[in-house]
């Protein structure tokens, strides 16, 4: 069907050449990093218009937050997809943690830590990732009480998942340079087992809790 | 005594002079980045000639490399001697939490990650970082031990001591572009607890253990 890309409403054709810069400007942060990412770049490693490009995002620091922020509500999509096939019970957890720890060591990670460091530095950049960042640590907490079916509102909830992140960001930096794999394997063994006891209720009264 | 310089030995003058490099250096990366650190501006600010900072560090590599090797050291020198002033018993844990919580979210901490981050990309950088990456790893799980006073050998010592490192380098990042301070604290007052637990020998046979 030769003539069906002039058939493809207005809308639609946004929307691809939309995704096609957002997925090459995270490459491009993963293969070059901050500095060596230039929207001139992009748009030529996406095959769209240096036009195109402006109309749609007018700013590097435009470009580089829709980018983070479409391409992680995608990656927290697919990571629900993927812990449906999880099994129930107490090795559910231990799945989670490693669907995690592979997101924080993913290509995703590593674009966004060149985001956040570099704004650190760069006004523009930094007032464009304030409000991403608050909607990613919500979206990321959010996802994780969700994968791992746990009751927030009771006492150590919060505080065992929040550190439950926060290390596993900690353990993503580790593997910048290196592989840290072996490390961290056995680390997030001992979490794991830490965690669980973190998220089980402690045993009250019979009947005062059906978990 | 105007004429004290030069009667002070060449190796003691040279100690001063890398010293003011170094320090200019984490500064300089600070407050300008990766990207906008270079050898030029950092003589400047320490009012050293170009000569004398070629000579002792003759490529930008070696000078930040140097530079945060030198102060994580005197960093873990000042911790070590901070730490004599906590009190012994159950809360000196808190107390070392709090030390190390400080370091990995002060300067020297935002120096190293922009290195780390941007040694990911630059060849040359990530060549020199290596070994630095693994002797300030080692650095800081030895003073971390130190300063609990823990036996590392005891099963779950090793685990729970990186893991509250990792913890702490994953909170530094948290903190980059806002304050996260009131989150971080609630999230270590419950680490604190789990940390004293963990680190708690579990009751053996009378007279099995002495802690």
């Amino acid at each position: 069907m030769p003539a069906a890309s002039t058939r493809v409403p207005q809308q639609e054709r946004s929307r691809a050449t939309q995704a096609r810069l957002l997925e090459a400007t995270v490459e491009c942060l993963v293969e070059r990093g901050w500095s060596g990412t230039t929207t001139t770049v992009v748009a030529q490693r996406a095959g769209v218009s240096r036009g195109a490009q402006l109309h749609h995002y007018p700013t590097k620091a435009a470009l580089v937050t829709a980018a983070v922020g479409h391409l992680t509500e995608r990656r927290a999509a697919e990571l629900r997809v993927e812990a449906e096939a999880l099994p129930e019970g107490p090795s559910r957890l231990d799945g989670v943690v490693d669907l995690l720890a592979a997101a924080f060591t993913g290509p995703l990670f590593v674009a966004a830590l060149e985001l956040w460091v570099a704004a650190r530095t760069d006004a523009e950049l930094r007032a464009a990732l304030l409000p991403l960042e608050a909607r990613v640590g919500r979206e990321m907490y959010r996802l994780t009480i969700d994968l791992l079916g746990v009751d927030e509102r009771r006492p150590g909830v919060r505080e065992a998942v929040q550190a439950t992140l926060d290390l596993l960001r900690g353990l993503g930096v580790a593997n910048l340079l290196s592989d840290d794999s072996a490390r961290r394997t056995a680390l997030l063994h001992a979490w794991k087992h830490q965690l669980a006891t973190l998220l089980t209720p402690v045993a009250g009264p019979p009947g005062s809790d059906r978990h």
